[in-house]
C-alpha cells in the first residue's frame, strides 16, 4: 500500500469487519458530569468479545490475507490484547496463529490467548530479544507478521471507532470537541484521526499515556519520534510501546494531536470511576483516557469530551485491590 | 387501562422512551460458552446512565403524566434502583420526585438518588410502613405513585428491553431459547413476556430470585400467588418484594414462564463470572439471572439463553470484596 491512508480505509475495513465486532456503547454519566464540568462520554471498547479494541486492527488484517497466507498462518507480538485479538480473529477465520508475548504478561491475558487456540512464544521484555525471535519464527515458518499497530490495515481497522463515535454523537445531537485514546504505538489514536474530516467541526485528537512512557507526547511537540528512557516500570502493561510508529505519528503530527499523561495513582483513580460511574470493568491502560480527562478539568471546561475505554483485561484480584484503595 | 397489556404497548413504549435511554450490547463470551456447553447472551442493562432497566419503566410513566400530574410531582418507594430512575426521569422532565427507601438502602444508591433531586423519606424495611407512609404522602400532596412493578405502563416500559432482544438476536442469526431474567415483583420479566410472540419459536421465559425469596418459583409452579417467609437478608437487595404483582403473575403464567434461583454464593460467584468475562461491574439482584444460568448447565446444554444483567450499582469496597473471594 502506497496512497496515504484515508477515511476511505476506514470505511472498507468497517464494512468489512462489521460481522464480527460489536458496535460498543457510547456510555453518560449525567452525575459525573456535574462534578466535572464538562460532558463526558466514554467508548466502551472494553466490551468487545475479547475486551479492547484490537479485535477491529486484527479483524481487518486477517480478512485480507491471501489464500496462501492463510494456509501458513500468521504471527503477532503482544503484551495481551493484541495477541488475544489476533488469536480471536484468526480462530474465527481458520487461520493458525503464533503469539510472541513477554514473560511478565498478565496471566489472565497470556491464559486466554492459550484458550483461543494460539501457540505462545515467550521473549525477556528487558533483553527485548522480541523482534530477531519474532523474525526468526516468521521466516522459518513462512507466517504474516501482524503489527500491533505500525501498519496501514490495522490503523483502519482500529479507526473504525471513529466511525461509530462520529455515529453515535450526531444521533445524540453533540459535537465533541476533544477525542481522547489510549496510546502505545498510536494505531488507535491515530486510526481515529482519519475520521476527523468527517465533523463540521474537527474535534481535537488527543493520546493519552503513562507518564514516563509519553513518547507520543513528547514527538507530537517536538514533531520527530522520541524514544522511552524505560521498557518496563507503568501499571499500564498495554501502553509501554517504546516510540510512535513510523505510520501513526504523521497521521497524529498532520491532524495536530497533542499529548497528554497519567500517572499510575491517577489510572487507578480512573479504574474506580469506570466501576462506579460506567459500571466498566478497566484495565489500567484501558482506564487512561479516561485518568487525562479526569485530571485535566481545566483544559475541558464546558467542553463535550470523548474517551476511548479500550481495553477490560486485568486479572481479578489486582483489580478488587485497586478497586479497595 | 381495561385491555389486557400486549405487544402494541411495549412498542408504543419503546418509541416513547427511544430519546432518553440506551440501546445496551448484547455480549458475548466465547471462552466462557465453550467452559459452560451452551451459548449465553448478556444483556447488559447495568449500562444505562442510572445502572438499571428499571430506567425504562420510570420514563414510560412519567412521559404519560397528564399537565397536572406534571405540576404535582411524583412518588416512588424503592431499596434504590427504580428511586433512582424515577429521579432521574422526572428531573429530564421537570417534574418534582420524593422517594421513600428503606433505611438499610445501599449507600450508594441513596447518594445518588440524592444527587439526581430528589426528596428522600425513609422507612424501616421490617416495620414495613412504607405503604402506609407512601399512601400519606401521596394523598397529602396530591402526589402521582409510580409503581415499581406493578402498574401496565412500568410493564410496558421494561418490556422495550426484549424487543432490543428479538432484534440483536435476529441480527446476529440466533434464536434464543431461553430468556432469564431478575424478578423482584415481576415488572422486568413480564414485560419481556410481552415479546415472546415476535419469534417465530418462542423463547421460554424464566425468573431468577434469591433463593429463600422465590416468591415468584413458588407462585408460577402452583399458580397463585405465594409469599416470602423473610422480609430482608439476601446479598440481593434489590430482589426483596414478597410477592407478584397483580398485573405481572398472569402474564408470566399465561407464558409458562419458569421460576429459578441462586444462593448469595452462587450471586457472588456470578459477579466475579461478569467482571472476568464480561467486564461488567453488576450489583447482586443484577446477577442473579446470570447466576441462574451458571449453575443450570444440565437444563441449558446446547441452548442459546439470554440472561438480563439488570443493574450494576454495588458500593464499591463491598464489589472490591466479593471479586477478591
Amino acid at each position: 500500500m502506497t496512497e496515504p491512508l484515508a477515511l476511505a480505509d476506514v470505511e472498507a475495513a468497517a464494512a468489512r469487519i462489521a460481522p464480527h465486532v460489536e458496535t460498543t456503547p457510547l456510555l453518560e454519566a449525567p452525575l459525573l458530569d456535574a462534578e466535572l464540568g464538562f460532558r463526558l462520554l466514554v467508548k466502551a471498547e472494553s466490551l468487545q468479545p475479547v475486551g479492547a479494541f484490537k479485535l477491529r486492527g486484527a479483524f481487518n488484517q486477517i480478512l485480507q490475507l491471501t489464500d496462501e497466507e492463510r494456509r501458513r498462518g500468521v504471527i503477532a507480538v503482544s503484551s495481551g490484547n493484541h495477541a488475544q485479538a489476533v488469536a480471536y480473529a484468526a480462530r474465527a477465520m481458520g487461520v493458525a496463529a503464533t503469539i510472541v508475548m513477554p514473560q511478565d504478561a498478565p496471566r489472565v491475558k497470556l491464559e486466554r490467548t492459550k484458550a483461543l487456540g494460539a501457540r505462545v512464544e515467550f521473549y525477556d521484555r528487558l533483553s527485548n530479544d522480541r523482534d530477531a525471535l519474532t523474525r526468526r519464527l516468521a521466516e522459518r515458518e513462512g507466517l504474516r507478521f501482524i503489527h500491533p499497530y505500525d501498519d496501514p490495515r490495522t490503523i483502519a481497522g482500529q479507526g473504525t471507532i471513529g466511525l461509530e463515535i462520529f455515529a453515535q454523537t450526531r444521533a445524540k445531537g453533540v459535537a465533541p470537541e476533544a477525542i481522547i485514546a489510549s496510546c502505545s504505538g498510536g494505531g488507535l489514536a491515530s486510526g481515529i484521526a482519519l475520521t476527523l474530516g468527517l465533523y463540521a467541526r474537527a474535534p481535537r485528537m488527543f493520546t493519552a499515556e503513562p507518564a514516563g512512557f509519553d513518547d507520543m507526547r513528547r514527538s507530537l511537540e517536538s514533531g520527530a519520534a522520541q524514544v522511552n528512557a524505560a521498557l518496563a516500570g507503568s501499571i499500564c502493561d498495554a501502553l509501554l510501546a517504546p516510540t510512535p510508529g513510523r505510520h501513526t505519528l504523521p497521521i497524529l503530527l498532520a491532524c495536530g494531536a497533542r499529548g497528554l499523561a497519567a500517572t499510575d495513582a491517577q489510572v487507578e483513580a480512573a479504574m474506580r470511576v469506570a466501576a462506579e460511574h460506567f459500571r466498566l470493568v478497566l484495565e489500567p491502560g484501558g482506564a487512561a483516557a479516561l485518568a487525562c480527562a479526569l485530571i485535566e478539568r481545566e483544559r475541558f471546561a464546558g467542553m463535550t469530551v470523548v474517551v476511548i475505554a479500550s481495553g477490560g483485561n486485568v486479572d481479578r484480584k489486582d483489580f478488587a485491590a485497586i478497586l479497595d484503595r
